[in-house]
């Protein structure tokens, strides 16, 4: 698996999802292409899934948000008979290495949470409408959505039978949506996730595995009734039409590095280091909502958004041995400072609320990266309000002191604005600077009162605002030897801390799912148990079962 | 490592630790015996430990709740000059089966909650007084404790050097305490867990690593004020004589079972599966507080949670293949919530408070342990109040209906009592009904109407106090299919499974530490980069670091 994955597609691409626009109801078919995998060696057989499989479902639920704001449900189901979706496909799983494995179950992950952003963040409801057998990750899809309705034909169930089929976890959040979002009483989640056949009619529902039961005479006429409910109540008035999101512009050199039209990728692959440097608009910001509207997605801040998302997915999965990733920004804060202010003075209009809303899942993805990410404020830079978000991101920061012999850029300064105090929430539910002062929370207040003012380095280490500030004569001296001990370091045990320190406070449904199940799930996808050559996935479809060791540790 | 691990133990036979006792502050020395290991294979070199330690430091905050209820602080320093501690022996470590490594783990984890505990529970307030090197596991050590003096001596210091020592994560707790307990600012976090020699003095204090700096001149009188300072707001008032916890009595069968006085462990090895059975009280309940204090050790209610206690300690370390584990009871549901009843109403006295707080902290092991529960209910069986919490420890339970035929014991009931609703919360500050009813309180208080009540099986089914009831006829049957298959899934599943589906709801430091940080901590200890021939434990000492992967996950 050493193909270059590429998170870019859009409908005229799509070999597994399509979708009807009828009014404000979106309806979404999964049907996959058993012979459209992303690699050689498995076929995609029952809807089940691989990571192209879910790159087009995660682009399906972007454009939906920008290009169809009108909708305000959108009916998942299956374009195939009698199987809603077996989940992910295990011979993929059973070849796949480690890390592809790892970062597939996260992609997923971070696309499930996207349905129900839409739904609590843009009225946007996902109901899951399932015929058919709805098993492992295929029920992970329906927990992700917020309403789910079967039908009572006496096969259609839901099932989560990682552990007794392939001895792992259902890896999609499904324990922890059971238990956390569903409330399943925990001895019957316990019987619910060991048993083959999963559960059926009534009992699904008494279980609260799902909303609804249908008889199957009803099923078509209850769905749509049930869309047409959520999409009154979630669109009660006429929205404006969407925009489109036209194809980003990269240039991918031989050396893995990537140029797009506002963030530079620059590899050194032999260091294990890769610099996205972000540069501020050039523009001035758009004049008015209908100038917005007319930029679209060519407009800076979202533009800059798709991009840095882009960036971090494809180094994510294709660039592994890259430990270290450093965010440095350019241009002109100002600037910056307008654009986002333009979308905060209006957010009553979709679109610039849209964009906003994705700064925050984007913020979101760099959280989430398992790379010891570190921010540098060089002169010249432009760390204000939405790319200042990026220093509270990071594992460190280190930001230049006065000025710098023989460099006129302008010295580094910081800008806060309203942004970095409510506007872009963790996984946690608290803002970057309040999971950073989570002992100091006095502290969260000192820098919000300094909104607009360019914060020198001295001031902005006093505010705890970066880790190290250093002068000229320091400065490359001080990166040099951190950037290597860093790079020496096990990426194991980089993972682990990383994912450790970067949450603090407060738990979520959110946090569960990235920090314990992921956790746990990559501890089981090592053991021989599941991964070994007489291990489950091995030899699922044999007919035999895995032979475990029986040591409980 | 094949040898039988006992947790029993008393001050005559420690080898590790002396506790030194004046008036109401007790000096707690940790001075290691180099060759005192539990296995061979390791010197125990600059106070660092292994499981053996940590059995008597166990013992010892256990001794100091029941036999020294005097004592309101206790200061835990070295016995060793030059170092306070270097923690958990390396070659040990490296040594060690991953399932001891992990079950290790987490009885130091237990134990350093239980000073945490201590203090918040009893006013036994644990202060760490550092005198030289405190390192990894060393200043996990005084992370649990609620109060660290460092002295300033030029070479006392306090570090977490196991990423980039080790490639292993800090695993008792480090890291979330760092940035959960001391709220240390993130990025301060990752430069303190990053480097091998720590950090010392007056950063120490700023990074909030340490409460308190002191001159090593006024180092021992500024110890032993605080110490005093603690102990008078602990122990306003003067507090009755300690109680003596006698040795219990065990008898160990050949094929792995243990007799104790009320409880009997049966083991059938070749099926995995172990039977714990709790007997209820014969005797009537002590008539009064001073009858209480003479009972003692042997007062039902203690006695019982000590037995159940070390039962569980036995079985997860020294049975690793037996995969689940049922609990019975037997006895007079009467008697045994009369002995509850007397603690209740006298919880002014401390022994009696301290027997419901034991049992709050078994039920927490209980929660821990990482086997399949299951809890049958069973004609004459006494699941009442305290022993009936364990039905909702449990993965599942299974009660027996009606009458049996051929069997003259009364027909199975369970009693709830207050106990239920609040004395025991589990690891997310939940009570185990809380936890079992997240979506639906309500049935929390329909539960709580029926406190004193006989429930038979339909009526606790209805209550959802039991996952399924059973007649005669069906019983046996539906048992020994659940066992059979319970035993045939992979042991690593079932404990990721477990450990995702027992902690709904809300998450604190406890469950980060057991949820989140252990399982990143069980990955990494599996990973190459930690434990491959070529790895950081395996080199260690060499000279060599470790050769890492450079991939990241």
């Amino acid at each position: 698996m050493t193909k270059v994955i590429d998170f870019q597609t859009d409908p005229s691409k799509y070999r597994h999802w399509r979708v009807e626009y009828n009014g404000n109801v979106a309806s979404l078919y999964m049907d996959v292409d058993e012979q459209g995998g992303l690699f050689e060696g498995y076929e995609l057989k029952l809807n089940s899934y691989d990571l192209g499989v879910d790159i087009e479902l995660a682009d399906v639920v972007q454009r939906m948000r920008f290009e169809h704001p009108e909708i305000g449900a959108v009916v998942m189901q299956s374009g195939k008979d009698n199987v809603f979706c077996a989940g992910a496909n295990i011979r993929m799983l059973g070849g796949a290495e480690h890390a592809h494995k790892v970062n597939f179950c996260k992609f997923t992950n971070e696309t499930r949470n996207t349905f129900e952003m839409a739904g609590a963040d843009s009225g946007q409801t996902y109901i899951c409408a399932v015929k058919g057998s709805c098993a492992g990750g295929g029920y992970e899809l329906a927990l992700a959505c917020d309403y789910i309705i079967i039908t009572d034909d006496g096969s259609t169930n839901v099932a989560l039978p990682e552990v007794p089929l392939l001895a792992v976890l259902p890896g999609t959040g499904g324990l922890t949506r059971v238990t956390d979002k569903r409330k399943v009483r925990r001895d019957r989640a316990d019987v619910f996730c060991s048993i083959e056949e999963g559960v059926r009619g009534q009992r699904a529902k008494e279980w609260n595995l799902v909303d609804e039961v249908v008889a199957n005479s009803k099923f078509a006429e209850t769905v749509a009734e049930r869309a047409a409910e959520f999409a009154a109540r979630n669109r009660p008035a006429a929205v404006g039409k969407g925009i489109t999101l036209e194809p980003l512009k990269r240039i991918f050199a031989d050396n893995g590095s990537v140029s797009y039209s506002t963030v530079e990728v620059d590899l050194d692959r032999d260091a294990g280091i890769v610099t996205v440097t972000i540069a501020g608009p050039e523009d001035k910001a758009p004049a008015s909502v209908a100038d917005l509207h007319k930029q679209g997605s060519q407009t800076w801040m979202l533009r800059a958004a798709r991009e840095l998302d882009d960036a971090i997915l494809h180094l994510r999965l294709n660039e592994l041995e890259t430990g270290v990733m450093i965010f440095k920004t350019t241009g002109d804060a100002d600037k910056l400072l307008a654009h986002e202010a333009m979308l905060l003075d209006n957010d009553d209009d979709w679109l610039a609320r849209e964009i906003l809303l994705y700064w925050k899942r984007v913020l979101k993805r760099v959280d989430m990266t398992s790379r010891s990410l570190v921010a540098l404020v060089e002169p010249g830079s432009c760390f204000a309000g939405t790319l200042a978000e990026l220093l509270f991101a990071v594992d460190r920061s280190y930001m230049a002191e006065g000025e710098f012999e023989g460099d006129n850029r302008p010295i580094a300064a910081i800008r806060l604005s309203e942004v970095n105090f409510g506007r872009f929430p963790m996984g946690n539910d608290l803002t970057r600077l309040e999971t950073r002062f989570l002992g100091t929370p006095e502290a969260v207040d000192a820098a919000k009162a300094t909104i607009g003012e360019a914060l020198e380095a001295e001031q902005a280490d006093e505010l705890g605002l970066v880790t190290y500030a250093f002068d000229d004569i320091d400065w490359e001296d001080e990166i040099r030897v951190f950037l290597e001990e860093r790079a020496s370091f096990s990426p194991d045990a980089m993972t682990g801390m990383e994912a450790n320190l970067r949450f603090a406070g407060p738990e979520t449904m959110e946090t569960r799912i990235f920090g314990r199940l992921t956790a746990w799930q990559n501890w089981i996808f090592q053991r021989p148990n599941a991964v070994g050559k007489d291990g489950a996935l091995q030899r699922y479809g044999t007919g035999q079962r895995g032979e475990y060791d029986r040591r409980r540790v």
